[in-house]
């Protein structure tokens, strides 16, 4: 996992979540979690770890055929930057790993908050070095939820699962997706609003 | 309508939202919305609209058997507020057959500003006159995007509808449930950040 570029999962340098344990069993009551989904999401990962590259070229395809989305890829010129989408893409396959195969612990909590300052105007392009939008408004991290949600069920199905396990296995991913999302939105709230 | 207390849709004194049609429209574009949702959540609606108090039931049946939920309707000394759960609750359900049947327009976007204020330090508890927690936090406002979708596909169900046109409706509700956690969100988040 080294070799991908930015990639800080478990990183001592990352500074720690904001979130402890405690608000994180909470949010999860929240989201109705249960240990099965964790076995879920074990599930889930091993059904999609050989389609992560068809998974990435359709959510491409979906930021790609919209301007208003690419752009947070774009160069202030408002160009694309080839690189920095191969860089993103790379990690991006390997947070749908994550999402089902991690661990919901600290180091977990700390690289999703590294996630929500990489999105915010903290560090928007700064790992990847390069000059882009400031930053991706928290709409469309919210908004995200659900082509992220939606488009995976058909890949979770190709497997040969029961129709009752691959609904199981696309709710805890909803689920995972869901909380990662409130997660963040840290960098993004007013103080004391989290 | 009129009779719901507290309920302002429509209320020339709302605020207009920060959101313009353009934002909406991109918003929508992002959720993979198209006019088939529009009258799926019709549809949807008409099929919830004499079952609203059992999914209302369901749902406060949640928040009050999770003390860590519950608290947002109580007051200082952390007593739940009848009163206020049930004014609370007639605009719960009167919010239901809103996501299904209102158009998404100007009057739509400034309630839904107007929901958020509520939830938010802005406005909690004052709609009703109560003194109660200082106000919900985003990450709750998102994390219910689960629980609210996720319920109600049982209930879309419940009339015969072919399976393919429960998945439509319910698909249609996900992504009207997600726009609004968006819209929600503005009053929580740092200037320029939304």
């Amino acid at each position: 996992m080294a070799e991908i570029p930015g990639y800080a999962y478990g990183d001592p340098a990352l500074a720690p979540s904001p979130v402890g344990p405690k608000e994180l069993e909470e949010l999860k009551a929240a989201l109705m979690w249960t240990e099965e989904d964790n076995e879920a999401l074990r599930e889930a990962g091993e059904v999609l770890k050989d389609q992560v590259e068809e998974i990435l070229d359709l959510w491409y395809g979906f930021v790609g055929s919209h301007p208003h989305l690419l752009r947070y890829f774009a160069d202030p010129q408002g160009q694309p930057i080839p690189e920095y989408l191969e860089r993103v893409r790379r990690r991006f396959g390997q947070w749908i790993l994550d999402t089902c195969l991690r661990p919901k612990d600290e180091a977990w909590l700390a690289y999703q908050h590294e996630i929500g300052l990489r999105h915010h105007r903290s560090k928007k392009g700064r790992t990847d070095g390069v000059e882009t939008t400031p930053h991706i408004p928290l709409r469309y991290l919210i908004a995200f939820i659900y082509p992220i949600t939606a488009t995976l069920k058909p890949f979770l199905a190709r497997k040969g699962h029961p129709q009752e396990k691959v609904e199981r296995m696309h709710q805890a991913w909803f689920k995972a997706v869901v909380l990662q999302a409130a997660l963040w939105s840290y960098p993004y709230v007013k103080e004391g609003d989290f």
